[in-house]
């Protein structure tokens, strides 16, 4: 038997034509920052973006992005408010931003039911900020949301892309796409992230270096997409598009 | 009534004088380098000293190590072989070190049976390498241990310590002991993270400066405790004996 909730899920979801859920082995690798500059840099060009934080682990995106104030509207379901030209949604908004100790299963029904309620409309781009590593909530999310394509970040260190190696065997095993690999807060030239990339015959989308001014910019998203982080992201999405452009927007 | 659970964990623990969970708020701030580096120092100081990887999410004290080729023992039990002068354990034993999604309730049924079984003997020391955050493992782990005190990992980003916020504030409310806050990763003098642990009334540990030899010391003891992060290390150590010392030991 079919379970009934993907039907729904699929049912809210069918006006966004991607969605690219930026995912990594461990927590700490800037996936947050990652996933908050693309959704920016794709609304910039005129598309139509959503990003939903769905990190319950350690949900950042509203303090990146500076999102204050806001709040989603209940219109038979949930209608994300819109900030800096994106709609935005995160978990935060329902564990109120305080300690959260949820079971797994807890966290998993209420993942299950924001994507239940969620209207989204038309979107050319849902970027979700995924929590880290392989837990129930990512399994679940890949069981629900068809079309789920993966964009993994790592750092340059070892004990990073020990874990990006599970996530992505784990992904193939799935059949679940995987865009590829961003290298984040890189510090010197080495190859090492990009060659063990290639052998796992995943794509090795760019490199960003480390930029202390990213920490500097967090809430203020103009100057965010000022820093080299952000520069280095713009050629990343360009690679991401080139495969598959969303139909709308500019 | 009692989950009976309880008593026989603390009974195969009660040779243990001192049980530290080095935890953070989320991944990737160095809390399993941390905890790998506390547990040699103390070893190195002539101690009894244990070292539990619990972190399902990315185990990597392992690796850290450089720890090949050695398995546990069964007998009536699990016992933990040596390594470096520590006993050691890690999950990744029993998950085999390839992708497993275990479901939530699964992971808190492997560590409390690993927790049964594993016969620890006499330590001064067990350091225990939580998963980052307040997951069901986390929250299994502070029901069943008794004794159990918090050494909480952090970067000077405010994203890692708005975590922390959240995470000491569960272990108040549930009246779990915090040793303290460690600031690793530091790049400059910045002194907000010792002003915001000391707003939580916490101790603040002390600082780690980042030092690019750890990523190169990987698997390499010797050479770890030659880096900054392991000096720095060192006088931390020291503060947190400085109230409760081991019994044994040098």
């Amino acid at each position: 038997m079919t379970d009934p909730r993907i039907s729904i899920v699929n049912e809210r979801m069918k006006g966004i034509h991607k969605i690219v859920a930026v995912s990594s082995g461990k927590g700490g690798v800037g996936k947050s920052l990652i996933a908050s500059t693309l959704a920016l840099i794709l609304a910039n060009k005129g598309y139509k973006v959503g990003l939903f934080d769905l990190d319950f682990t350690s949900p950042s995106t509203h303090i990146i992005l500076g999102i204050e104030g806001i709040t989603p509207k209940e219109e038979k379901g949930i209608v994300p408010p819109e900030a800096h030209g994106l709609k935005y949604l995160s978990i935060t908004y329902y564990s109120r931003d305080h300690a959260s100790p949820l079971r797994g299963a807890d966290v998993s029904n209420a993942l299950i039911e924001l994507l239940s309620v969620t209207k989204w409309g038309n979107l050319d781009c849902l970027v979700l900020d995924m929590p880290p590593g392989i837990g129930d909530a990512t399994l679940d999310l890949i069981r629900l949301v068809k079309g789920i394509e993966f964009l993994i970040v790592t750092t340059p260190s070892q004990l990073a892309f020990e874990t990006v190696r599970k996530l992505a065997i784990l992904l193939k095993a799935l059949k679940i796409p995987i865009i590829g690999i961003v290298e984040n807060m890189k510090m010197n030239d080495g190859r090492t992230i990009r060659r063990q990339t290639e052998n796992l015959g995943l794509n090795f989308l760019g490199e960003i270096p480390f930029d202390p001014r990213v920490e500097e910019s967090i809430g203020n998203t103009n100057k965010l997409l000022t820093t080299a982080m952000a520069e280095n992201a713009k050629a990343i999405v360009s690679a991401i598009w080139s495969n598959s452009p969303p139909n709308g927007g500019a």
